[in-house]
């Protein structure tokens, strides 16, 4: 079966039901993207602070497509099979002013550009990327390459905006869609109009400094259409974890009435821990946060406070 | 060294700093408490949906204690090292009317009772415990016990509730809080007045249902003073994740821009999954979510919409 390929000048900046497609196939048919990170290339591994304060956030985060996928009808479900995933030799993280979950805690530009060649053969032989964070202190991150952006166009006319996700998906920034993941997606449109973007070589569950490692990626995907899961309203998908050891981790708290605020406090303590315990500055902290910590909802019935945890694996601070 | 003890029967309904202590211990004491169900014995494995109906909330999440402890003051840490969690051999979980995420969509009392001596020998020989949902679709939640309750009294005055959890810990209901986990605790009041309860056989991130498998439990902790983690706001944990294989989960998500209302979208969808595909009732369903099912932030920053994931693994699925 052959390939389909999309190339990485075929973006758009919104999903939006009356953009052509680039591609028509058939169900079942596997097709290769080839995206920029998700500044649009507006960032390379020279970038610096001042670069984050000139970067135009409306040329951010475009999406490779639309695929028209025949037979995709409203109501239908399409299955997304990730069967590969693709790093560059370097990334990006950046707190951008105005995004992100502590905004407003972090008001200045930064970013941090990442060194993506590192790797290492674990003791089942496999190959094992990583990025250090801090070298010195051997604060590091496994990479768990995905894409951002996985959607199909919204039923509803218009362009909407790349940055959020919907109920279609799109900006899903969710760390479990790994190579070998299917992602589920229901379809609002004929021919569903897949797209793509967003290459993340690691993030963690919350994505809370507002970026992951960001950079160029290849990816390759089976597209499917499902007759069969009328019941999918929202993005499903399966996952494989990665095969781990016992891992050891450690995990502070937020407590409060307001979920959102719970979560600032969980990001607030692991920043002040990270810093009292492992030398790093705030700045860093936050962004290690995004990259290696899982935001996790420990309960959410006990009223009037809920506790949100986030988790960082000790194997990402050099086992300290 | 010798292991203080607290009886089941030595327990409070408040979390009030005036209640004497029932032990007064040196830093790094270990104690063994044993604690009834925190229905405070108003349920057993003879309980219908009846008993549910009948139960008084006022007299449930009693916490056995406190224990003072000699050097403890206000600002301190204090650390709690879980020696061991054993529950007995039985469990229930319960829909209780006007009590858990989704309680509008499932206003009738319901309960379920757990036979929890089932236990194989796993591939490196250790036995795992694990207990039916539904043997007949062999859909089974592993065992991992621990406290749902565990904290210390609040500095302020009064008998506050024990259902919510403070900064000062409490119904934390954190699933990874197992035997070999770390709690830390900030200290509001001297002797810190440690007390726990609430005993879980297994329960996921969020107990959506607003219970877990609830049993009896017999705990021993080890009780340490900390004048070295002034960071520590709220509860820290230090935690190991079971050893596995690869993992293989489905997940729901749901979007939403407010995350309670995402959240409750991702477990309703699940809950529609596991009928759809597991020819599970919705009964059934939603109290799998709670004892099996995890919530995970994946993406809390791409305004105005969140994403939040109830992931199931499919060992709990019978494989299917």
């Amino acid at each position: 079966m052959s390939i389909h390929a999309v190339k990485r000048e075929q973006a758009n900046l919104a999903w939006d039901n009356s953009i052509p497609p680039v591609l028509t196939i058939s169900s079942g048919s596997t097709v290769h993207f080839s995206c920029l990170d998700a500044s649009n290339g507006q960032l390379n591994p020279t970038s610096t602070n001042a670069s984050i304060a000139a970067l135009k956030l409306e040329l951010c985060d475009q999406v490779n497509g639309p695929v028209y996928v025949e037979g995709a009808a409203p109501g239908d479900t399409l299955q997304v099979d990730v069967l590969d995933v693709k790093t560059a030799d370097w990334g990006w993280t950046a707190l951008i002013p105005g995004f992100g979950l502590m905004t407003d805690e972090f008001p200045e530009p930064a970013i941090k550009i990442w060194d993506l060649t590192e790797q290492t053969v674990n003791s089942v032989g496999e190959v094992e990327k990583y990025a250090y964070l801090n070298k010195d202190r051997r604060i590091r991150v496994p990479l768990r390459p995905f894409a951002g952006e996985m959607g199909v166009a919204r039923g509803e006319r218009g362009a909407w905006s790349t940055i959020p996700p919907y109920v279609t998906g799109g900006n899903l920034d969710t760390k479990h869609l790994t190579k070998g993941a299917t992602l589920y997606l229901p379809v609002e449109v004929d021919g569903a109009l897949f797209a793509i973007g967003d290459g993340h070589a690691a993030q963690g569950d919350g994505e809370v400094c507002g970026t992951a490692i960001e950079t160029p990626m290849e990816v390759t995907v089976r597209l499917t259409v499902r007759k069969d899961k009328p019941y999918t309203k929202t993005p499903h998908f399966r996952t494989v974890t990665p095969q781990t050891n016992a891992e050891e981790y450690y995990c502070t708290t937020g407590i409060d009435t307001d979920i959102r605020e719970a979560t600032r406090s969980a990001v607030r303590n692991m920043i002040a821990y990270l810093a009292a315990e492992h030398g790093l500055d705030q700045v860093e902290a936050y962004m290690l946060c995004s990259v290696a910590g899982d935001l996790k909802m420990h309960e959410v019935v006990d009223m009037p406070n809920y506790v949100i945890g986030m988790m960082i694996p000790k194997s990402v601070l050099g086992g300290i």
